[in-house]
C-alpha cells in the first residue's frame, strides 16, 4: 500500500492546444436553433446583438477541433492542468473492488470548471472591443468565474444572481465584487423581464438569463455571456476531458463509466465528450458508459420532453432542440443552484436522445450523504452540484462491490463547496429538505411550449 | 511572451522524505523551555500529559533531519506537492523588473499550510491510542485542518475558536463540523480559563490555547494539539521550503529575498528554514534575505521584548524564550485572526535575535490593498494572513523598480481567503479599520511577565 500514486499531474505544456467539437463526430446534421421571432432556423445574425463574431463562429462550427488562442492558454496556466485523483480512501470506506478516479476542477481561482469558458469568452469580447459583459449566475460559480475572467482582460462585469442562491451564498457575491463585478439579486426591478417575474422571488436561471439578455441586447457596448447550454461553452470545457485522457493513460487504466453532474450540461460535456468521441471513433473500451447525474427536484433529462424551447424564461433567446421541463418551469430552491435549469445543452441532449449517454436523477439528502462520505475520506468538501456526480459514482462503486467487479469509475468533481456550507449545516442538523419535483407544474409548463416549431421527438 | 511557464509542479515522488530541523544548524545550544511550576528547564515529562511521545521527541530533537512516516507522506499526497507560481501578471501590473514567485499552500483541503502539521499530529496521536484531540483556532485555518486530519485517522476533534473570528467566519465553523469536529466560541464557560477571561469577549489565541490545554490536561484519553509556535510544528512545515528549493531550481533562479507572514511562526519557518539552512551551510546566494511580515496591530517581532513567557494567556504552558507582547496582551480584532498572537515560535525568534531574519509590520488597509491587486491579477483571493506577505513582497518589488534591479522575490501564499470575504466586503465598502497597536497596553502586559526567569535579552 505504501507509495501508491494518488494524483496524476500534467505540466503546462500539456494544456490542450485545441478544443474538441463533438458535433463533427455525431451521426446526422445537428438540429438548428430557431429565431424566436420567425421560428425559422436562426443564423449567426440572430446572435450578433449579444455575442462577438469569434464566439458565434465557434457556436456554429462543424470542424472536429477548434484552436485555443494563445492568450487563453496563457490564462489557463493560472490553474490548469487540473489534477486527476484516485479516490483510494473512498474506495476503502466503501469496501469496493472498483477503482474510482475524479478530475478535480475546484483548483481554479473561482473554485469550479466555469473559468474554462469564462476566459475565452472574456478574451474574445475584449478583442472585439466590447466594454462590459452581462450574465446570470445560479450558485455563483459562473458569475464569479466571469468576474475573474473580466478582471484579467479589463472588462466590466454585471451579474444577475438567482434570488435563492443570492440569499444562501452571500460570500459568492463578495467574491464577484472582489474581482470587480457588480451583482444584482434576480428577479430584480432593473429589467422588464425581472419585473414580470416578481411573483417568483426565489428566481431561477431562466429568469436571470432573461434579465441579462435584456440588458445586453439594449446596450451598445455590452455583450451577454452564458455559462452553459450553448455549444461554444461545451466546446471550451473539453479541456477537462482531454487532460483526463492523458492522465488515465498515466494511471494505466481506462474508465468503464464516465460520470458528471448536469445543470446546463457544459461540465458533463467537458469531461465526457472527448471520451465519447474516442468511443465513436472505435478507440478504447467499446462498452464505456456515460452517466449524467441531475437533481431529482429538476429532472430535465429523465422527466423532460425533447422539443424546441427557449433558453430563458421570458422567451428572448433562440429556441433550442433539447430536453426541457418548460421554459417557465421554476424548479424548487435546492442548494445545487447551478443545476436548477429547465433545459440542457442541445449537444448533450442529442447524445442522450441517441442513446449514447444515460441520465439519473438523485435526491438532495442522499447527495449530501455522499458529499459527507467524500469530505471525510478524500478531504475535499464538494459543491452540492458536484456531489450529484459523487452520489452516482458511489452507487456505481457499490454496484461493483455487489457484482464483485473491478470497475473503473471516472467522475468529474466540478467544484468545491466553500460557499455552500450553509447547506452542509442544514444537512448535519437534519433539517435539509428533499424538495419534490412538481410533475404537474412541469406538465403545465410543457403545455405552454411555443407552438409552431418542428416536431423532433 | 507566449508559452512562458507560470507554474512549477512536482510529482508525488518529490514529496520530501524528511523534515528539516534547523536547530542543528543554528550556532549555540537552544534555550530550553521552563516548567511553569518550577521555572526550571522543562523536560519531556512536562509535556507528556498533553502530547504523545513521538511528538515530544520531535520537539526536542537536535538531529538535522527527521524522517516523515510513510502514512503521513501518503496523506500529504491528497494535496502535496503544492505549486510554485511565477506572478507574471502581478509583475506587469507593478511594472517591476523583479521576478516574483509564490508557493501556494491554499490547495490543501482546509485551504492553508496548516494540514502539513495537522496530519502528523493526528497520525502520532492515533498511533499512541489517543481518542480525541483538543485545540484552539484563530481564523479557523488550524481548527479545520485538525478536524480534517482527525477525520482521516479516526480521532474526535474539539476546537476552541477565538471569539472575534467565530463571529467573522461562520463557515469555518461549518467546515470543521463537516469534517466531524466540535466547535466552541472562546472564551467559553466550559473551562476555568475561559470563565476567567469573560471580560475579553473577542478572545485571543492565548485564551483559546488556555482553554484547550485545560480540557486536554484534565482528560484521560484526550491530548492537545498546537498549530504553530512549537518546534515540532515548525519542523512539519518544512515540506514547504524543501519543495520550493526543488521548484526554484526548475525555474533556474534563486531568491534574493524570502518572505512569509508570521503569526505563531510555523508558516514562515516552513518556507524559510530550508533556505536558511542552505545559506548557513554556505550554499546559494550569500546575500539572501529573510523577511517575516506581521500585522502592525500585533507587532510581536518588531515591538515585543525577547524574554521567557507563557504560550497561553492563563499560564498553563511551559515558558518559552521568545519575542512577546506579554501573555495576557489581547490584540485588537484584525481580520488576520491567525496572526493575533502575543508571542512567536522560539526557533524563529532565535533567528530574528541572531540577525538572520528581519521583520516588518504592515497595517490592515495596505494589506487588503495588496490583496486586491493580487486577486485581480493572479486570480487567487488570499487569506488576510497571507496578504501580509503579499504586501511585503509588493513593497520589495516596488523597491526593485525604484532601484532598477531584477530582484528575485519568493513569498509564501499560505492560504486562500474563501472564508474571509466579509473582510473584503468591508475593505471594498471603505469601512475597514486600521486597528491601532496599543503600546501602553503591551507595555503593561510585558510588566506582568513572570519574574524569576533567566534573562536572555
Amino acid at each position: 500500500m505504501a507509495d501508491e500514486t494518488t494524483k496524476y499531474l500534467l505540466d503546462e505544456s500539456r494544456i490542450p492546444t485545441h478544443w474538441v467539437n463533438l458535433v463533427a463526430d455525431l451521426p446526422g446534421d445537428p438540429l438548428p436553433p430557431l429565431s424566436p421571432a420567425t421560428l425559422q432556423p436562426a443564423g449567426p445574425a440572430d446572435l450578433s446583438a449579444i455575442f462577438p463574431e469569434a464566439l458565434i463562429l465557434q457556436e456554429v462550427s462543424t470542424e472536429p477541433e477548434v484552436e485555443i488562442p494563445e492568450p487563453v492558454r496563457e490564462a489557463y496556466k493560472i490553474w490548469r492542468p487540473t489534477p486527476l485523483i484516485r479516490a483510494r480512501r473512498l474506495e476503502r470506506l466503501l469496501g469496493t473492488p472498483a477503482h474510482i478516479y475524479y478530475k478535480y476542477e475546484g483548483v481554479s481561482p473561482a473554485g469550479s470548471h466555469k473559468p474554462n469558458s469564462a476566459i475565452p469568452q472574456a478574451y474574445e469580447n475584449a478583442r472585439a472591443g466590447v466594454k462590459k459583459l452581462v450574465t446570470e449566475t445560479g450558485a455563483g460559480q459562473w458569475g464569479s468565474s466571469l468576474s475573474f475572467a473580466c478582471s484579467l482582460f479589463g472588462l466590466e462585469c454585471e451579474v444577475f444572481m438567482v434570488g435563492s442562491s443570492y440569499d444562501q451564498k452571500p460570500y459568492r457575491r463578495s467574491m464577484m465584487q472582489t474581482w470587480g463585478g457588480t451583482v444584482h439579486r434576480s428577479p430584480s426591478n432593473l429589467t422588464e423581464a425581472g419585473r414580470s417575474q416578481a411573483s417568483h422571488p426565489t428566481g431561477s436561471l431562466g429568469i436571470a438569463i432573461s434579465e441579462a439578455v435584456e440588458v445586453a441586447a439594449s446596450s451598445e457596448d455590452a455583450n451577454y455571456a452564458l455559462g452553459s447550454v450553448l455549444s461554444h461553452v461545451c466546446l471550451h470545457q473539453t479541456v477537462i476531458g482531454q487532460e483526463t485522457i492523458a492522465q488515465m493513460e498515466m494511471a494505466g487504466e481506462e474508465p468503464d463509466v464516465v460520470i458528471g453532474c448536469v445543470g446546463g450540461g457544459s461540465n458533463f460535456a467537458g469531461l465526457a465528450f472527448p471520451w465519447l468521441r474516442r468511443k465513436l471513433r472505435g478507440d478504447g473500451k467499446s462498452g464505456m458508459r456515460f452517466v449524467g447525474a441531475e437533481p431529482a427536484a429538476c429532472p430535465t433529462l429523465t422527466e423532460g420532453v425533447y422539443a424546441y424551447d427557449f433558453g430563458d424564461t421570458v422567451g428572448l433567446t433562440p429556441l433550442m432542440p433539447m430536453y426541457t421541463l418548460g421554459h417557465d418551469f421554476v424548479p424548487p430552491p435546492v442548494h445545487a443552484g447551478g443545476l436548477r435549469y429547465h433545459g440542457d445543452a442541445p449537444l448533450l441532449c442529442a447524445t442522450v436522445k441517441a442513446g449514447l449517454v444515460d441520465a439519473v436523477a438523485v435526491p438532495q439528502n442522499p447527495t449530501f450523504e455522499a458529499a459527507l462520505q467524500f469530505s471525510r475520506t478524500e478531504g475535499i468538501i464538494p459543491a452540492p452540484e458536484s456531489a450529484h456526480a459523487i452520489r452516482a459514482a458511489i452507487d456505481e462503486a457499490l454496484a461493483a462491490r455487489e457484482a464483485g467487479e473491478e470497475r473503473v469509475i471516472l467522475f468529474g468533481l466540478s467544484g468545491h463547496g466553500h460557499f455552500d456550507l450553509a447547506a452542509y449545516d442544514a444537512y448535519l442538523a437534519g433539517t435539509l429538505e428533499d424538495p419534490r419535483f412538481d410533475a404537474a407544474d412541469a406538465e403545465a409548463a410543457i403545455a405552454r411550449l411555443p407552438s409552431g416549431t418542428p416536431a423532433i421527438a
